[in-house]
């Protein structure tokens, strides 16, 4: 076992918390003393003990002398719920810390690692550099840009298409895909759908073939032509639907929605009467929503691409050629992407673009 | 090293041959003597030595008590331009041999396997079977259905789209991609586009990209509207062009186009005005092309689909969204197939489907 396979070690124990600690970061830490794991820890969920406390908490002999292996830089700045990782980690005479990323937070960054440094532990900062930050994509688009990270997600024939008609979605892709899907939305901090798909397909938008908790789910609606006894207004979970809609939609409907417990945020339309996404996700990111997953159908889906509004495009591709129906994408202009990731999902594929920034 | 080893070398020699033993089988042979490889053979081109032959002659040490491993059974019958390999396995006094596949060719078809028996040979058969049958898929198609092997090929964009517009042809993918095609149409006994390929790219369908035999160029077209000038028409390989083209089509430019070398086949309409590409297949197969590469542009593509005329399609899927423009598939009815391969060619994918027989 060498630095890197503790530091996988570290990213698998992050991983459980996916969908529980936003906004804050995934985090997992080990201790290693003598090369033999002495404790692990992870960070549970939003507002619980930090990983690298939980593992130091949770070993069963004494930490002195071992090597913490944490994902991310440990924490050093009092703003925040839980005290500091550092003055422990000193305190605890660990002897060395292996981190993957330096934490972008500029309460934070490099701050962290200078003063375990200058309290004289050794720090090796980089290991699984790109892993740690594929891990935390979310964490870090937030505290870069303060805009939260976008996957769209299709569903198509080999031909790019999503169904034969518009008003009635057909189902593509198989079990596979669909418990990917339900992975994912466990993993968002919100699904965002337009009127459309609400009115075709009627959906929970919950996460039922995995276990996990329910992501918030947005609704773009600004005619506020959804149904009303759509089942995403009626369930226990009313309150989890948020809907942004146009200040000139109708007022009782709203009126009706905000009974049922739904969240209704009303924007001024724009000049051509759409809604302002970019507007919707800056107040969504001030809602401590973080990462979104699009779910919506084709127009949805195009309006996103249009306005190079995404971090990740998922296609999942049925082995299927539909011969005609509707495109998948409808954008004004072609754009180049990056292949990031190939995968097959039982019968169908999954493929993973990013944008592409060079030439 | 074990059978499969010896095996898997034999089928790395047998794939030397591609594109130059059509109609004949892709066939490797390796002798083992003593668990030391002491000869290796293929069969080069067509009416050159068997590989086993070929092995055989080669050994510079006695072949008796060694081991043959030769992905196809070898032949034991007369009707054919070289001797039979069976009478010269026992005469060597080979101890032991072991195939891939049983040769479904009527006149050998396990009797080789039974003389080799006969004569007190060990014979082991069906090592990496399935292997074996997908490195001879043009020969077992052939030998069993009495019609080429069809591959259609097509480069689309990810949301399905194969140009902006019918008459330019957009070349969506990269050099990887170019590479393979080529190295396709160095492994096929023919290539197939319609007239509108012809029209819309003026290409000369030539090996360039690679080290390789050129196949013969099909055009289908039956009004005969393909420029006289086209590139296909006036290299020094004129006579490997062939064109389909309806006994109704201007008698004039097939005077023409003859006068230039090509090969015209002409062809009753049907109903529809269309040629028949199942008859048009046949007559391919009398004239021994056993693998064609469909290349066509979206009409083509569809059209083959629609009457199942394929045992495989590769989709070259380049990293871009069209967002408009022509759509590789136009069938009137939808097509499930089977996921065979998926691949990365540079920052394009290659999916390779097959028909799909369950449900």
């Amino acid at each position: 076992m060498n630095d890197k396979d503790f530091m996988n070690m570290a990213f698998k124990l992050a991983k459980k918390g996916k969908g529980l600690v936003s906004p804050n970061p995934l985090v997992g830490a080990v201790l290693v003393k003598n090369g033999k794991v002495i404790s692990k820890g992870y960070h549970r969920k939003y507002g619980s003990h930090h990983a690298e406390v939980d593992a130091i908490r949770k070993a069963k002999e004494a930490v002195s002398g071992s090597t913490l292996y944490c994902n991310l830089e440990p924490c050093c700045h009092l703003k925040k719920q839980t005290p500091p990782c550092v003055p422990l980690i000193i305190q605890k005479k660990i002897r060395r810390v292996v981190i993957s990323n330096i934490d972008p937070n500029k309460e934070v960054n490099g701050k962290g690692v200078k003063q375990l440094r200058e309290a004289g532990i050794e720090v090796i900062a980089g290991i699984l550099e790109n892993e740690g930050k594929e891990l935390n994509k979310f964490y870090f688009k937030q505290i870069k840009e303060k805009f939260p990270y976008i996957t769209l997600k299709i569903a198509q024939s080999i031909d790019g298409r999503i169904g034969l008609t518009k008003k009635k979605q057909l189902w593509l892709t198989g079990k596979e895909s669909l418990k990917y899907v339900h992975e994912l939305r466990s993993e968002y901090d919100a699904i965002l759908v337009g009127a459309g798909t609400i009115k075709s397909d009627n959906p929970l938008l919950t996460v039922r073939e995995v276990s996990g908790r329910n992501p918030i789910r947005i609704i773009i609606d600004g005619r506020l032509t959804s149904p009303l006894n759509s089942k995403i207004f009626n369930g226990k979970d009313a309150d989890r639907t948020w809907i942004f809609t146009s200040t000139k939609s109708d007022i009782r409907n709203r009126k009706k929605l905000s009974d049922k417990g739904v969240r209704i945020f009303n924007l001024a339309p724009s000049k051509s009467q759409m809604l302002d996404l970019k507007e919707i996700f800056s107040i969504l990111s001030k809602n401590k929503i973080n990462s979104v997953l699009v779910e919506g159908g084709a127009e949805i889906f195009s309006q996103f691409v249009n306005l190079d509004l995404f971090d990740e495009i998922i296609i999942l591709q049925a082995p299927i050629i539909l011969g005609k129906g509707v495109s998948s994408s409808t954008t004004s202009e072609f754009k180049k992407l990056q292949l990031l990731n190939i995968q097959r999902l039982g019968k169908d594929i999954k493929l993973v673009y990013g944008i592409k920034f060079s030439n």
